[in-house]
Order: structure tokens, then C-alpha cells, then sequence
């Protein structure tokens, strides 16, 4: 009795989401509960018909008000995963394990926030105490007293060893500011819309944290995703084609800590991204050459390089040439974030790239690449993340 | 394409647990620590063989920190379930979907706290204010102001209900106190080990939340509880006969709430607990007479009378009399909670009643019940919940 091959047998069915704002102006509630209408709406499944639903840790929207709120009904499943924009394909693995056992036939992953005008993650640890000490406390003890407080302070460090490993310089970095902004400036849904950046601004963008730039740091925003889940025979059945999961997989690497694991014996890589990349590509049967857009989660610009090694598109240090070919922009052989990234279209805690992904095979999004079959997304890194690869229908 | 079948793919390998007491004198991050250590050594699993953790959204001690400090390396699965004491078996599904489809080999669940010496849950809401505003706090807002603060005022309200509907009185609740202890005295590992009741006790005791007695409470415990997770084929190959995973199921009811639900037509029906056994029973592919044991979550005596009702083990309104009957206790038809349960042997938010599952099927109960085949465990009551039913190999 061997291992159960899940590949291909859920799908996503539909996306729905808020618009991105700087200001919502109503609860993460409401936000929630928008998106989700919005992507029932989206593939025709009715309220009742939710069985599951799977969201982050950090989500403020517990399942059980959801479905309430929704009038939903009763669930067979509801799960979350932690440690923050890392669990953006981690909720899609959960779904697409219940979907595939038949542990519920209808999931919703949902992630709602007012990340700027609530609580914002960049203030620094010492703004969200918890009730309850715990093991992350305890971390950051080690940590904070060394002005290692807020995400950008923690990924400095190892953006600064990845530059002295492979002898770059932060324009390395500013090139994928670059290309997400210019794909977000022709997406209309993205909060920099019509609003491209040079290389040069960039570079005269001020410090946040040494070697990280203004530019380097993704946007703040408010607002909701949601995606349902459902098996592939009834996805095709509903409004929307549907969207093969063809993997999804978690990782965390031996030394994981949050943000930068200071134990690795490399401060340059990514080992769990490399993790989730062996699985996925395992899973779905397909290589990098197969990968017809990338979506890389990209809270901070140098993790994006490092993802594209890990993920084994370049060698280890390789990354930057790649970036500096023009391969990454539309047109090129591996487009990069069509809809700008969390950069440039809205920080979503890596749920909208998602969403991005589910366009692209449908053939609908704002920057549409030709005749994609495979697209490979992933989740919050410097953090236990997860990755999935999205396949045609046919 | 169906559905994939998981039963008895996966079995409990393991279990290990601390002391249960009432002031462990050490970290949460420690007890959990031990717990693991301990149901790895049980079954003879090497830490750095464990890939996958999954534990309470409660739980303080972050899987990435349980792993250094164990020295586990990568990890492919982690997941958290909510709802307290309902995620008791949700943990062990999680834990059986990674292993069956191959995501992950090993799976250690945890759960661990100081809950009489740290945070007392029954200290109220108050006590418990997030760093974010959440759909929880939300909630209490509209109970809180009267008086609704604690889980035993909250369920008081239920049990009066109860009572009402079916015409019982409080010695209805008190049976289930008087074996609970009476099972817990000739337990070792017991809190109240020796320490058996009586009706009269019971009866005299204080109010805690009209109708709800000082012994209708389950007590405060610091602890912690491991579970250990792999395919049924390694677990043949290990320390200790398996004890398959025949189902695992969860259940949140239609007008789900927290210890309560006071939109319910029935306030004296725990539907999410119906629906955790009719997936239970369907997975299992066995009935009522079948399960040999019964393990049913007991916070709090009325919901165990409530259980015995939802799961089909008699009508509604008439587990008082099958209480009454003596088929609960040991060399009755269905024996409850040989251990103790958690009134008798500790609080541990019922991790500790699944480990007695495994020892009945061993055949290493201190209270053992002769051919053991079939053990059902419950989960956390009033909340949504869970359940499993384990198996003897053979």
C-alpha cells in the first residue's frame, strides 16, 4: 500500500477578492467575508455547499464566524497554518488534502487583513504582545536587543551576506522592484497602477535597513483573498475552467527560525525553498523549463533571487544575471509576478499571487502570458513556507 | 475518480507524556519537549526521522522551535487546529492525512501547557486580551456583560437547558463524576489517583455555575501529551504493536459558537458531535456495538450525557439511565474513560484520552478492558470538535 498521489485531483474552482487599499475603512471581518462571496460568486458554488475552510494563524476571522456570518452550514474541516505569508500554499495543500479524501467536497482559503491602517507587521515585534508568552517571544528576546525588531532589520542581514557571498550590489535587488512595478503599472488592479519606477529610483529610494531600500520593502495594504477548492470533476461543471492542482508542499529547513535563521550554515540560501521545490516539481512531474510564469512571493526583493536558486531556475549566485536578462519581464522566457507582486499590486500575505496564477491559466489576467500550462507559486520565505504548481485543464 | 479511502492507512506508533500535575515547575517548551522525546523513544522513531508536526492553535511552543531544539531537520508538514480541546483529534486527521498521501513520514502531534500554574482558562476572557482585536473578542462582547465569562458559565446555561428538556436533576451529571473518579483511583498516573467519589460528594459539593458543581468541573493541569504518527506498514516494524487509525473526522454544527451556541434550535443537542460520529461510523465502516471503549471529551459532565446521545449510543434523553445503568464502568458494555478521564486523570485539552485509547488497544491500560478492537475518542465539546476511532492490527 503505497503513498496516495493527490496530483491533479483537486482544482481551484474560483478567486475572489477585495479591492487593495491603503484605508478600508470597514473590519477584516467584513473584508473576509467579501472575498469569499466574491469567489463563490466567481465559480457558482453556493454559501451552503462550504464544508471547509482553511485560513493563516495570524487571520483574526475564525472559520466558525465565517460560516455563520455566511450562513455556510456545518463544516467537516478547518484547519490553519502559521508563521504568516509562508502559509499562502500551505492553505491550498490543507484544501487540496481534504478535496482529494473526500474529508470535505467544497473548501474555502481565505486571509483578511487591514495590514496598513490596523496593525501593521513593520511597527516590530514589541507591538503585538501576547497574552500568553511564547515560544516566538522567547525568540525574540535573543534577537530584539540587537535592533533586530521588524522584518526589514531581520532580512538585512541576510541580504547583506548574500551580496558579500556573490559579490552584488543593491541594484541586483532594485531589478526585481523594477519588473514588478512595470507589471503592476499595467494592471489596473494593482495599487501602483500606472505608476512604473526606474532603476535610478530605486537607487536614490532611502534606507529602511541597510542594504535594503524603501523600493526593496513591499507595500502595506488592506483587504481580503479568498480561493475555493473543489474537485476537478465538479470544477468542471461550474462557471469558471478549472485550475489543476497539480502539487502543493510545505517545507521548513533544519535550522528554520522566523525571517533569517541565523543557525544555517549559509546565510545566502533558502534551504526550505528548496524543500518545497523538490516536491513540487516531484509532485507535478514537470521541471523548470515547464514553468511558464513564476510567482515569488516578494515582501523583500533579495529573496526573490534567492528563490530563483533554490528553485533551481539558475545556480546559486546566478540569480541577479537572470534577473538583469530580461527573461523575468513579459516576453521573456519565465515572466515574473504579471500582476506586479505584492510589490506592486498589493501585499496580500502571497494569497492574490495565487489568484494571479489562477488568471493566468484562465487565460484572463491584466498582463496575460501566452499559452500557459504551468505556473509555480510560492509563499512567504525567510519563514516555514509552501509553494504549489497550477496546471491546465486538458 | 473517487474519493481515497484513508482508513487504517496510518496508525499510532508512539505516545509519551510528563507527569500530570499541578505545578510542573518547568516551560511549556520544555513539557512539550519531553512529551515527544518520550513517544519517540516509545516506539523506537529517531528525531531527525520526523518530518511533520502539528499541534493546538492554543499551543504556545512553535513547531520550527520544537524542531531545532530536538534536532529534527527538515520538516514537509505543519499545521495547527483551533477551538481548544476540539482540536484533539483534528490533530491526529491532520496527522493521517500527511502520512497516507506520502507528505510527510512521521508525525509527531503535541500539545502542552501549564494550565493550573500558567494561564488558568477558567480565569476568564479578560485575562486572555490578544495584541489584535479578533472575531473571538468580538463575540464575547455580547455575552461577556452577562456574566458569561468563563467556559463553566457558558456551558451552566446549556446544562440548565438539558436538565429542563429531559427532566433530570444534577445527580444526571454527578454519575458521570462518580466513574470518571472511580476509574481514576486505581490509575497511577491519575491526579486523583486513590482518590475515588461518591454521588454525596458530589452532590455537596459548591456551585461553580449553577447547575454545575465543583465536580462537574474537570480539574487544571499542567502536562504535556505527544502522539506519535506513521504508515501502518513502519509501524509493524516498530516497538509497539500499531494501533490503526481507522478514522478521524471534524464537525463544526450549523450555528457553531464557542462552548455554546446560543443560536441553536435545541439547546440541549451537541449537532457538531453527531456529525463527527456519522463520519466516524461511515469511516470506520463499524456501528455503536461495535466500539469496545468510549473515550468522551469531559470538561464538563452534562456534555459527556449529551456525547453518549449524539454519537448513537442511546436516545436523546437517555444517557442519565444508561449512565445509571452501570454499562459505563468497568465490565459494562461500554467502559468510559478507564483512565480517568480528564475529571480522574488530568486536563489536557484530551490528548491524554487518545494515549489511553492506544494503551486499551495494547492491552497496557491500568484499567484494562478485555479485547479491546474498537476505541472511540471524542474531542473538546461545545466548540467544534473531533473524533477518531483506533483499531487493534490484526
Amino acid at each position: 500500500m503505497g503513498d496516495i498521489d493527490l496530483t491533479d485531483r483537486a482544482a481551484i474552482a474560483g478567486i475572489g477578492a477585495t479591492e487593495f487599499s491603503k484605508a478600508s475603512g470597514r473590519s477584516e471581518f467584513r473584508l473576509a467575508c467579501e472575498a469569499i462571496a466574491s469567489a463563490l460568486e466567481d465559480c457558482g458554488i453556493e454559501r451552503a455547499e462550504v464544508d471547509g475552510l482553511v485560513t493563516f494563524s495570524m487571520d483574526t476571522n475564525s472559520e466558525i464566524e465565517i460560516a455563520r456570518a455566511m450562513g455556510m452550514g456545518e463544516l467537516t474541516f478547518f484547519s490553519r497554518i502559521g508563521y504568516g505569508g509562508g502559509a499562502a500554499c500551505g492553505v491550498l495543500q490543507q484544501a487540496m488534502l481534504a478535496v482529494a479524501t473526500g474529508t470535505a467536497q467544497v473548501v474555502v482559503v481565505y486571509r483578511a487583513f487591514n495590514e496598513r491602517s490596523g496593525v501593521r507587521f513593520g511597527s516590530g515585534a514589541q507591538s503585538a504582545r501576547p497574552a500568553i508568552p511564547n515560544t516566538d517571544t522567547a525568540r525574540s528576546a535573543w534577537t530584539s536587543p540587537y535592533g533586530l525588531h521588524t522584518p526589514a532589520q531581520q532580512v538585512a542581514m541576510f541580504a547583506q551576506r548574500y551580496l558579500h557571498t556573490y559579490g552584488g550590489t543593491t541594484a541586483d535587488f532594485g531589478r526585481i522592484s523594477v519588473i514588478d512595478r512595470t507589471h503592476a503599472a499595467t494592471n489596473p488592479k494593482a495599487w501602483f497602477y500606472e505608476q512604473p519606477i526606474t532603476l535610478e529610483d530605486h537607487q536614490s529610494s532611502r534606507w529602511i535597513s541597510e542594504p535594503l531600500r524603501l523600493l526593496d520593502c513591499c507595500q502595506e495594504t488592506d483587504g481580503a483573498q479568498a480561493i475555493v477548492v473543489t474537485s476537478l470533476e465538479r470544477a468542471r461543471d461550474l462557471r469558471q475552467p478549472p485550475v489543476r492542482l497539480a502539487a502543493a508542499a510545505q517545507g521548513s529547513g533544519s535550522n528554520q527560525q522566523m525571517m533569517t535563521s541565523y543557525y544555517d550554515r549559509d546565510l545566502s540560501q533558502l534551504p526550505e525553498m528548496g524543500l518545497v521545490g523538490r516536491q513540487l516539481f516531484a509532485s507535478a512531474g514537470i521541471g523548470t523549463d515547464d514553468v511558464d510564469v513564476a510567482i515569488l512571493y516578494d515582501h523583500f526583493t533579495p529573496f526573490v533571487l534567492v528563490q530563483l536558486e533554490e528553485l533551481g531556475f539558475c545556480a546559486p549566485g546566478e540569480a541577479a544575471a537572470l534577473a538583469a536578462s530580461g527573461e523575468l519581464e513579459m516576453g521573456g522566457s519565465l515572466p515574473l509576478n504579471p500582476h506586479g507582486g505584492q510589490l506592486g499590486e498589493a501585499y496580500l500575505h502571497g494569497m492574490n499571487g495565487i489568484a494571479e496564477g489562477v488568471r493566468q491559466i484562465r487565460g484572463t489576467a491584466a498582463n496575460q502570458v501566452a499559452d500557459v500550462e504551468h505556473v509555480l507559486v510560492t509563499a512567504g520565505t525567510g519563514v516555514p513556507t509552501s509553494g504549489a504548481i497550477l496546471r491546465v485543464d486538458r
